[in-house]
């Protein structure tokens, strides 16, 4: 069942997953649905060893939660409108008696349940499951074949803990074991602070395995102190360029609606302007809410800090935040607004005949605008804004946090003198430390020492199987195929007969491989009656770590000895050949 | 994580389902959908390992295939209406592009697209390939816990074949290798003949765990010669009474609607009568036929036989059958039909003004019917029958074939001497021969040695892995708990110190525990502060076939070994006790 194609598949834009599919790896069925066909299902299978080891070893106890959920768990945890409204990415349907059932992306809520009708006392805590398991979203852009799929494979552990120091120590213990996990299947990663998105929960981490195909975007600082995913990462901004002295006064400026056509027409440094962004914050229940969001003129919006910080605001889940539009204004049956001129005082009249919105502003501002003495913004006049204008005089106080975008070449929040620097990442690890948000929500509770009902404190920990797998190519070929590391590769070795039609080297090949066999090597005979290149070019494809080749010289005993990754070849005895794979093999399995 | 209940829950009407809730070692989330615990999923991983290596052994290549069926390929088969209309079982969703997708019950359709697409070649062939999976199933009544789940784990296989000989010896490798697998399991099960429903084909073979709660009745033959589901059964009626000499005649049968009325009103044997029954079939596109089906007095229809009938009659597969009742012939806008005394000439006439039915019956009647040379039956008027009528007489000409149930106590086809015994199975495995219903429904085809296009010839394997669990239960159990088969229990040993607080009891529980993990036994420290009676219930509960008890006796060396089965208790020294439990466990395993 080794089937490779010739020709790079037209559907696929990255390394990894063109190598998958001229490979025979995985086979696509539908937009984001792939088949995982015999070699890649051996790759799935000792990555999940791996993991299996790496989790019973910290005692957490393996199980397998349903993927069928019923609505009422996500309603109960205030997730189901977002998961399934909108843009959210559950999968959902009817069954024949009407009830609403997700397609599980994730198990908070399922496994919370259970622990609540299956612990009762502190005495039976801590408690850590964990599942490998099929997992459904259904993405708005699927794509990168197993990197953004519809249905993936992912290991995800859920620990519950009768205090908070308990669940930290037991995060810790996490970190150290994805630490050995990813080490294990021979990837290079990085752990950085990320941003708890959906989930939830006060802290979390992720682990990024490094690759320039990657679609997270990475801030490290030089010193190799701090990295963040650029959602999440913080860093100083540059100092402004003061304003000089002046007194405020009115500025004409027509067809200066852009910060760079303000710059340029008035001297001015984008440092010196308060940009005001005018968006629309939809709620769960529908609710939409109009924002005014300041920013210093050099700065751009970092929209999860934005959700997150909205989220703790309004007490509903934020599904949607939208730029505020003149359409979105006729609609409501509101006037024109001064778009290109807005300034942080924009007045709540303009919300008053609004239809459905809320008639009041939420006014927010980043620090860095805020700290500003002086500045210039929109006069909320069409080609007009004010000059020399202070906090003070505008009148308002919007809430401050940090909402911008932090960026290469920022200075480091640690230690100003470093800048940070940015390198792509693909997640394949996430940690969290969820606190009680899933056990309050869902009522889950055991009696503490005191003899008082208390809600466990939660902890949940995923590993993205799938992706890892093929990460594990963009970051092992080279132009001529995969080169898996040897932990988590189909085979350990490829036999590979020249000419199978020759009875000795089809004897000695079969010898070779029985020998290897009894010693419990992973070891791949190509007897497939196929040219001889044609099988070398298949062998480089599919990368598996180690090949023996048995050509001409098997008549003198000889055969060749391949190293995938670095291409060196040998020609050795028969004998030395699986003396020194053998050797190699049990080397690196210790 | 060892949590028991106290108390038979009420939902749990089978014994196997009663203890896998009181044991933990599953828990419900919604109706028909559980949860596999640690314990259960330790079951399962050790019966997926069998599996596994005797799938192995005759060559399947292990895969995994998508969960997420794109509908085109179920059109493409035929199966996407009967799968998702009216009673079909298919659970199904539209996408966020409004793509309708079915959640995989079964997987002909996928792995014939992958085939098609791989293999090109007659060299390239046989090919089988594998996975187990969690499948799912919109069950119209789920339950007996994982016996009727909506979603539940299988192993299935499909092999494609160039010829039909090389389908016939892989069907019989399955099957040497099924019995392998259930042997190894620990269970006692029967090969039956088998209904091929809905996955279809030529030929096919139920494996059945005998057990009285089982769902299905099985008819066997008392040399072991013949085994079927009663679904599929076919039996010698018994010889009719002929009817003495008469006259076509009427009779008047006031209040004889039923045949038992009818036989004591006037003297008859039910095999001297040709009772008809009137039903609807519901064809694919929704089209509605109605049917005569005529049956001796004394036989029952058997809804498979004619389901399976019709849909070889039929163009469209038939998704229902229905009585017709006075209900459904008022909404059809027909009067009142002679309900009780239907004759096998019911004039076409009664159906001309029908609003949608087809009108034209078509009428069927059993062998057995047809072979009666005079009978009695309905007059097609209410309270009156004829008597000494002959099917020319009556001048219909029904479509015959095998139509009727065979019972217990039936004679065997093979050997008449014999009568048909009755058992109840639950069906764990069942293997198909598919022919090319799929392949040529899905236009997958190789190149034959003659270098023309053929259509691949398939087959089919099933097993109910989380079915098969519970199975194991039904069959082993006793009033105090479940008694698993060792290789496939959660654990081998439990060990049990009486008094966790005693320190010597505390330490020679762990020095017994470590000595049995290091040499590989699946040992199980019961370390828990409960009290002894409680921990010596709850191994009995939950089954592990060995139990080790470290109590008083600690103090001179001694522990007490117990076979969970037949409740066998020894006093040993500890070493002896290490040494026959390791001899016990090994010769076992090998």
């Amino acid at each position: 069942m080794l089937v490779t194609l010739r020709d790079t598949p037209a559907d696929a834009e990255i390394t990894s997953h063109q190598m998958l599919l001229r490979g025979g790896f995985i086979r696509r069925v539908t937009a984001g649905v792939y088949a995982y066909m015999p070699l890649m299902w051996r790759v799935i299978q000792k990555i999940s060893s791996i993991i299996e080891e790496e989790m019973d070893s910290i005692g957490c106890l393996q199980t397998l939660l349903p993927q069928l959920h019923p609505s009422e768990l996500w309603k109960q945890s205030g997730r189901w409108q977002g998961y399934t409204a909108g843009e959210g990415i559950m999968f959902h349907l009817k069954d024949r008696q009407g009830r609403e059932i997700g397609l599980g992306p994730t198990h908070e809520e399922v496994v919370t349940k259970i622990a609540s009708e299956s612990i009762h006392s502190y005495k039976q805590l801590p408690v850590s499951l964990y599942q490998i398991q099929t997992k459904f979203r259904d993405e708005i852009r699927p794509r990168f074949g197993l990197m953004r799929s519809r249905e993936f494979i992912m290991k995800d552990a859920y620990s519950f803990h009768s205090n908070e120091k308990c669940l930290q120590g037991k995060y810790n213990e996490m970190n150290d074991a994805y630490k050995r996990i990813f080490s294990r299947c021979g990837l290079k990663t990085v752990a950085v602070d990320a941003d708890s998105g959906a989930i939830g929960g006060a802290s979390s981490q992720e682990f990024m395995v490094t690759a320039d195909s990657g679609e997270d975007l990475i801030l490290t600082s030089p010193d190799g102190k701090y990295a963040a995913n650029q959602e999440k990462a913080i860093s100083k901004a540059s100092e402004p360029l003061p304003l000089p002295e002046g007194k405020s006064c009115f500025l004409d400026t027509p067809s200066q609606g852009s910060i760079k056509e303000l710059c340029s027409a008035n001297g001015l440094d984008a440092s010196q302007i308060v940009k005001v962004l005018a968006m629309l914050a939809i709620k769960e229940d529908g609710q939409q809410q109009p924002l005014l969001i300041s920013l210093r003129g050099d700065q751009e919006l970092n929209e999860v800090k934005l959700t997150n910080f909205l989220s703790g605001l309004l007490e509903k889940p934020l599904i949607d935040l939208q730029p505020i539009t003149q359409e979105k204004l006729n609609a409501q049956g509101l006037g024109e607004w001064p778009f290109g001129s807005i300034g942080p005082d924009l007045s709540n009249e303009l919300l008053k005949k609004a239809k459905t919105w809320e008639n009041q502003f939420i006014r927010l501002a980043d620090k860095t605008a805020i700290e500003l003495k002086t500045f210039v913004c929109g006069a909320n006049e069409i080609d007009k804004h004010r000059a020399f204008i202070t906090w003070a005089d505008l009148g308002v106080h919007p809430k401050t946090s940090d909402f911008r975008k932090a960026k290469p070449g920022d200075r480091c929040s640690h230690d100003p003198r470093q800048k940070l620097k940015e390198s792509r990442g693909i997640e394949v690890g996430h940690i969290f430390q969820l606190g009680k948000k899933y056990s309050k929500a869902l009522d889950a509770s055991f009696t503490n020492e005191e003899g008082i009902n208390e809600n466990f404190w939660m902890g949940c920990y995923g590993i993205g199987v799938s992706r890892l797998a093929q990460a594990a190519i963009e970051q092992n070929h080279d132009s001529s195929g995969m080169s898996w590391p040897i932990s988590i590769a189909p085979f350990e070795v490829i036999i590979v007969p020249a000419n199978i039609q020759d009875p000795l080297q089809k004897s000695l090949s079969e010898l070779i491989y029985q020998k290897l066999k009894d010693q419990g090597v992973d070891a791949l005979l190509d007897d497939r009656k196929e040219r001889a290149g044609v099988k070398f070019k298949d062998a480089d494809l599919i990368g598996i770590p180690w090949r023996l080749v048995i050509g001409r010289d098997a008549s003198s005993d000889k055969v060749e000895l391949t190293k995938r990754d670095c291409k060196k070849t040998e020609l050795l005895k028969t004998d030395e050949a699986v003396k020194k794979l053998l050797e190699e093999i049990f080397t690196n399995r210790s």
